[in-house]
């Protein structure tokens, strides 16, 4: 398995994982996400990642969710599957079920427990031997604002020479490592921008595309940011970009994934509750978020 | 179940998982570094908290370490168990399977991967319902150098009135913060230091004991600790404090969890290796790690 | 001169700066504020430091609040100067004309500005540097929640070496570093809680006294804190540090320098009006200040 | 004066201030260094920021600095001076002299001592309050790495309706804030890129140009970056950003103003010594650095 061998350019959304009022796994609200977004060109979808409350799933419930996914994900969209854990034994370990069940490539978040001892060389022993022993390629998933880990782009640099080490979902907001990066990693290293917020300035650096919680309710908007940028329309790619920037920023930093959901229910896509403990938005939140979508010409 | 039900006052260990050369859980180990700390007079042991890597091990292994430790343990020691799960509902079926398994009580870590989201609305959610499904009675466990989440003094003092919440760990350092949880919690509620950084400095401002890594090697110092402040011997109790200082930062915050596997290798308890991510000690760590037990009068 | 030289035993209090209507300084309120606390058994004072606003006073502003406080200052309490600056050679310039205004030590803050070059080996050769031109003895100012600075024990060991430099005020709030400051700084240098918030903690593990903010306005209350921990009376000293806990919090971390001085209105002394950038507390503010003084006793 | 009256578009050195060996300003050096970078197309130079040790310097040394810039700055090349000051009175009171000595327009730092204190709102106040008694245009700088604090987009757009806040430096490297600024402080407000590392990101979402600390050494590279942007060649110029960055990094975040200085004397500037408590570098980081310089091909 080569770098070339897997094309990550365009636009991902890391999909939410649907709860019943129960709060099981609604597995056929989760198809019917997935179908509606299937009509737009979007390269693929990650499946467990934050924005999926991968920590709040069972693993049974995991392997069922990538199940059913797969079957409604086309083949010629690929599917992201987060497989990270804190152990390395575990991540390889899911790492393969998810290779079983579809997953055409692993989203591995880094460790991050003990905070302090996840150095360069501990991460770089992790990535090298989950990518060892991955039937599918592996991307690191950088995201300190969960995490309190930064992958800093020397040691993304290092991990990348592996074959099967593909890519990195960047969530840092870092723009300046995001260039470093893609600097040391070399051109056949795929650098995804991790929020709609630094979409575009992502792409100006290097960056192939986005995994963007923005994509599940705004995906023509992120893939005409794409589009824009591909063809050089950078001043048309920055507006839409900025205006853009409040809806982000309401279902990510402001009213996180519960917001998001909030958001996927006004747009009638299946949002439904989170789980504990995360907490449902207010009345309120809900009215001030209604307002940003409608503002940003999501919601009429 | 009232809070005067369990007393925590003393000295616990938050004891390590014994690995063997292939990584597998070694279970004699276990045993065998139990019986020789039953002969101090410990109050209890933590059983699967942060020193015990239980974020490194499958669930299968947590019920059998717990089992092993249950029959080891006398009935006049308590048995701590960490519980905590990012789910509430996992949380609260590991609290049940820990309470079989024959745990006294449960360490519940906060939630913590949403970071920002982790409100204290969120976290008294949280524990609220956790404490009102365990058999067993629940304690706080607030660790922000791992988790990057603070649960503050006035979220405490409303925890604290639920029955089944009867105590909390503290491991932020923050003597302010815990005198001020004291003051909200009432006396009924356990505050538990949880280091020996700051284990004499929290007695003085109402802990009733500590749950400290250094005790895994120490014992007898971190007894003595106890005994002399409650003696009223604080000078005493100080001094013997700093004397533990550099002990305690080589076997936490400087070498970490392979350090205090180190030291325990050293000291004649089982250490063995850690997990991967996890690195183990350069030979210089170990030497420097030596000498550090050697001037602090634990080694010879 | 060496450490032995000035015993820095007791309670200090930072003063306020007062300023008039106008906003310039109002040196006869001053002198009537330090009138009414001598008549307490306070070690000294701390004219100049953070909560004397002593960054938004210029130069001739700040010697003759000086002259002013030591001419009404007893010669028997001490007169501690704040006197650092960002450049060394200015520090040492301003710890002069302190010293010549009168003043018995100086309290020199960490450099800041380029905080990630503020390593050890920076601050130690800047407070080498000052000690050495210093007419008066030197301590160190350790608050990293205003410089995100932090000093850490073994850099105070080194700088305990050199006989100017007698001490430290940490208000950093962690209190294994305390603790560990005095085992590595040795018994002749002194420490110094910087916070009322850990003022007995910090006793008991081996200050000797505090720069507190609070005792502008509960001198008495610290004073006792302070008398019933060197009495032994640990309990009755942990009760009181609690009682005084919201009280400190409202007037330190809640609502700042300007709570401060309108607690200081509140209970007869001249608070007065903080300089801009600071904002006046609001009415709601104020009004919540109040009760949180009744509740502590302070105010009737 | 309104926001159009000046333009920020283009490259501008922070520059840095040289001391002849006894530590005092070398005042012919600082115009041998103006002259020659006089012959390269920038738009003007920042003096007295952050790279130039302004916090290290006296009142009396700042204004002959400015007189001195400002004699050998031709009228078409802009004198931005850093005036900020804690206190919002000398704050004016320096921009007052600062546009006395022929100074375009001021950069005015955040106040930031009493960190968590500067608010929104009370930064607000400060920024409006210099900007009604400043004769010349004001810029707000943002620099949280060395501040801790930050200025939100939503303070920038409260501040961008003062018509004589023309403009904000953001060092934060926060992509998102910046975008997000260009967004709502609205057109005519100039953003400027804090620091090469995201210099060409920063044009890319709407900045006008850069004040960049690399552009001592290397304007012409700078330059370039920026007429390759804004002649549409993006990929040329993200190219040659990324090869700045190990360049940028070395005299910024590596090695500091002492890194930056030792690289002007490689080049043929003066650079000299820093002032205490900054330190020289070693030996081996001036050897590091050259090969930086030589890799980067700053240095043949």
């Amino acid at each position: 398995m080569s770098h070339a061998a897997i094309s990550l350019a365009g636009v991902f959304p890391p999909i939410t994982t649907p709860f019943d009022a129960g709060g099981e796994v609604h597995y056929q609200a989760l198809e019917e996400n997935l179908e509606r977004w299937n009509q737009y060109d979007l390269a693929g979808y990650v499946v467990l990642g934050s924005n999926g409350e991968a920590v709040y799933l069972s693993d049974e419930e995991k392997v069922r969710i990538l199940e059913t996914a797969r079957r409604v994900i086309p083949r010629n969209k690929l599917l992201l599957a987060g497989t990270g854990r804190e152990a390395t034994r575990h991540t390889i370990a899911f790492t393969r079920r998810a290779a079983e069940a579809g997953a055409d490539a692993a989203l591995v978040v880094t460790p991050h427990y003990y905070t302090a001892r996840m150095t360069p060389d501990s991460l770089l022993q992790h990535y090298l031997a989950v990518a060892d022993a991955s039937p599918i390629p592996v991307l690191i998933y950088n995201v300190p604002g969960f995490t309190g880990v930064n992958v800093d782009a020397a040691t993304v640099g290092r991990a990348a020479g592996h074959p099967n080490i593909v890519g990195i979902k960047d969530t840092s907001g870092n723009i300046n490592q995001a260039a470093d990066t893609v600097r040391l990693a070399g051109p056949a290293f795929q650098l995804l921008a991790g929020s709609a917020g630094f979409f575009f300035a992502g792409l100006a650096i290097g960056a192939v595309g986005g995994i963007l919680a923005l994509a599940n309710i705004a995906p023509a908007q992120c893939i005409e940011i794409y589009r824009l940028s591909k063809a050089g329309r950078w001043a048309e790619a920055a507006e839409l970009q900025r205006r853009m920037l409040p809806v982000n920023a309401a279902v990510t930093a402001r009213f996180g994934i519960a917001g998001l959901k909030a958001a996927m229910d006004m747009l009638g896509y299946y949002g439904g509750p989170v789980r504990s403990p995360l907490l449902e938005p207010s009345e309120g939140d809900r009215q001030a978020l209604r307002n940003i979508l409608i503002e940003g010409g999501i919601l009429s």
